[in-house]
């Protein structure tokens, strides 16, 4: 065990970063903008102030400006729970008893449980400086709800949360969060929008989907005087605001005298993934470092490993603007055998650039194995990952293992997103041996692409 | 603001303690020994071995070694969640609008939710290095059964957990965090001891107790070859392995160049209140130093408020040793409605004595006072706190507000010790206006303090 590199790396708070970093302003190939689903022409700013607060709308098309000052306020919120640790894996390497060296990037250490406040603190306080009353959004597995009505409650704002029906039903404790927080929760699809209306008419038994649930937050936003709508992934401005992830590893890594050889993340819309490695990427754009960055995606919804780079609806309801992205078209819904986030049907505009471009890899790993993988990495490392995390800790050990082959003593870095305490109901499942694995058949997804928009 | 104390004092983990602080050494007026329950002569380390691990045998009975070596092994999983961090609560003060200065220690930054885990891996050590195959306890709200369950897992020790029902009933989730450590839970009381069919046939339909629970666990214990009981409060030695909060604290205030002014902790059975003010109360034992020392207990548990200073039963089927404390009798059950733990009818012998020696004051307040100092401090500092470590927080805020009256600038400090994600049954109860009050007669009181045994 070396000595030297300690457990856990904190940063002090004056090595916080002071700058998000927009990777696009270091990408030769420029993510495609966003489309007006009517027109398709690009969407202007004033098209998307419409949803977005002013500043924010700013951040989403700059793809030219290579960093943005963090204003002091959303720096001192940063504060009470920043910077996060990176974490020597030094009990899950003796486990597996391999060469490697592991890292971990550990974001649960805030109430909401994951790396989402970091874009939500940002998203409230942009909302607040423009005079507004509240925002809206929806929320699967909970953790961006949380973490939004935390914000909200800090700077006063008021918040409305569509959540997936399923999930608000099987979740009653994440719902109950968000209330203490002030937040309103309303179960999605649900009779208070136009759209929601609709779906249930067409289906009354839906358990909801996240781009359902996001045509309602949207419709709720633009519907309402000094409302505006707030996302917690797949948008620029969110990778944006989560590169704090990735720049205070690098910096921690610079701490400590190291640098990652494999950099590994969950992805669902990529605001983990896209925060965790921005900093690194920046490098590898400018030819000043290489890395095996590794995507990993659930094998239920694999948009990157299994679906088509093209412009699609961000939502169900269609009223969002048009994304390029890889996705598995607006219609695809994950089984409801699918525990935890990571069920968007399409991914970040950079990342899926990045990835068309063969910056990054991906993979796909299915459910039971991700928790087999949680379960050891808790019961070695002390902290009960969250399954979308666990995508990540799953193929970290697959890639240690491989160097306990080959005798590498490899960096292995992978983002954990947050914790798992509002999951146990699939833990559960997993402890009774009753969790199953699901993979959509290449028909059902070509049905759904079949569907795409014609650009 | 004052700009050169930051949010979070962390420790570098060369500073950690390498010793834990044994505060009875410093005692002019040590706490009274354990008394067998039969013979009513102290207990000896040999009669307490049949029960406890031969380690902490001894440190249960050595009340004049000040210092024990914290072994290597608990070192480096301490460094995994530990230091936690001392923490200035800025935005909290600013919420209050006082001169006072706020610091907290928290102790949520693991899975167990809760400082149990710094007691929990010690003991599990000590069971381990004597060879047994594993321990059985009891668990009320759930931390301690948890952090048992993480703490035997890492040492590959089988760990049997007895979980008062109506927890267990109400809080699945800890059940199943427990399992998926690999822990056996079983709701108390149970028909797979004596004393739980016993208690059964007296009472089919009781809610279970920690004294219930507790009986079954030591029933558990001591006949089952092997298998040795431990104990999450109250026993001093536990009270020890908690001195790692107070000496960490200590260690970040003269980092910061600050003393605390007041010290408040929660107090059920004292471990979280014991382990905070030890090395503080050792100073003012030695007259170096001076502090105003605050336990906090529920109106519904009024131990040290209500009690009688007296030799008790530390479990209802009375198969414990009799440990002299301030009790409300082992008979005492606290009401239904009551949240949360801090629910045992005695406290730690240490604490106790001290209490009787007049080193520490005593406040009792009701659990809607609670609850809304604890949606007050999550919605401003962002940390969703325990019901138990919330009492902390009530006084903290009446403290801090007291100094806004009188423009004093005070360094308040208190022990947060978890988090209250488990614990959102209660959060609902009070989001939804439906949490009530109770404060047990004098007659009540009166009626289980009178079947105190005579010693």
């Amino acid at each position: 065990m070396s000595k030297n590199i300690p457990y856990k790396t904190y940063l002090e708070e004056s090595e916080l970063p002071k700058q998000w970093y927009n990777v696009r302003a270091d990408m030769k190939n420029k993510p495609a903008p966003l489309l007006n689903p009517e027109t398709h022409k690009p969407m202007t700013a004033k098209e998307l102030s419409v949803v977005f607060c002013d500043e924010l709308v700013k951040q989403e098309i700059d793809d030219t400006t290579p960093f943005f000052d963090i204003p002091e306020e959303i720096i001192e919120f940063y504060k009470m729970y920043r910077p996060s640790p990176l974490v020597r894996a030094y009990c899950l390497e003796k486990a597996l008893d391999t060469p490697a060296h592991i890292y971990y990037k550990f974001e649960g250490n805030n109430t909401s449980g994951s790396h989402k406040l970091n874009s939500a603190i940002a998203q409230a306080y942009y909302a607040k400086k423009q005079g507004l009353k509240g925002v809206t959004t929806e929320t699967g597995a909970g953790q961006w709800g949380t973490a939004l009505a935390m914000a909200c409650s800090y700077f006063g704002l008021d918040c409305r949360v569509y959540m997936v029906k399923c999930s608000y039903e099987q979740k009653p404790f994440r719902r109950e969060v968000m209330r203490t927080y002030g937040a309103s929760v309303t179960p999605s699809p649900s009779d208070t929008t136009n759209v929601g209306r609709k779906i249930l008419a067409e289906h009354p038994n839906t358990t909801g989907s996240l781009g359902c649930a996001i045509s309602e937050a949207v419709e709720a936003a633009v519907s309402t005087e000094g409302y505006r709508y707030v996302l917690g992934s797949v948008l620029s401005q969110v990778l944006l605001h989560q590169t704090v992830i990735g720049l205070e590893s690098k910096t921690a890594f610079e701490k400590i005298g190291e640098k990652p050889d494999i950099i590994i993340g969950c992805a669902g819309g990529g605001s983990n993934l896209g925060g965790l490695i921005s900093p690194f990427m920046g490098e590898m754009l400018r030819k000043e470092a290489n890395y095996r960055i590794i995507a990993v995606e659930p094998a239920s919804c694999p948009s990157l490993t299994r679906g088509k780079y093209a412009y699609d609806f961000c939502d169900t309801g269609m009223v969002c603007p048009l994304a390029k992205m890889y996705t598995l078209g607006s219609g695809f819904i994950p089984s409801a055998n699918h525990a935890g986030g990571l069920r968007y049907h399409g991914m970040s505009s950079i990342l899926s650039q990045l990835y068309e471009d063969k910056y990054i890899e991906a993979v796909s790993v299915e459910q039971t194995a991700v928790f087999a993988a949680a379960q050891k990495f808790a019961r070695v490392e002390g902290i009960l990952p969250a399954p979308e995390s666990s995508h990540a800790i799953k193929v970290a050990i697959d890639e240690a293992l491989k160097c306990k082959e080959t005798g590498e003593a490899k960096n292995i870095f992978f983002g954990l997103t947050g914790t798992g305490y509002f999951d146990m109901y699939a833990y559960q499942a997993f402890n009774d041996g009753k969790m199953s694995d699901y993979i959509p058949t290449d028909a059902e997804i070509a049905e759904s692409l079949s569907k795409l928009p014609k650009v």
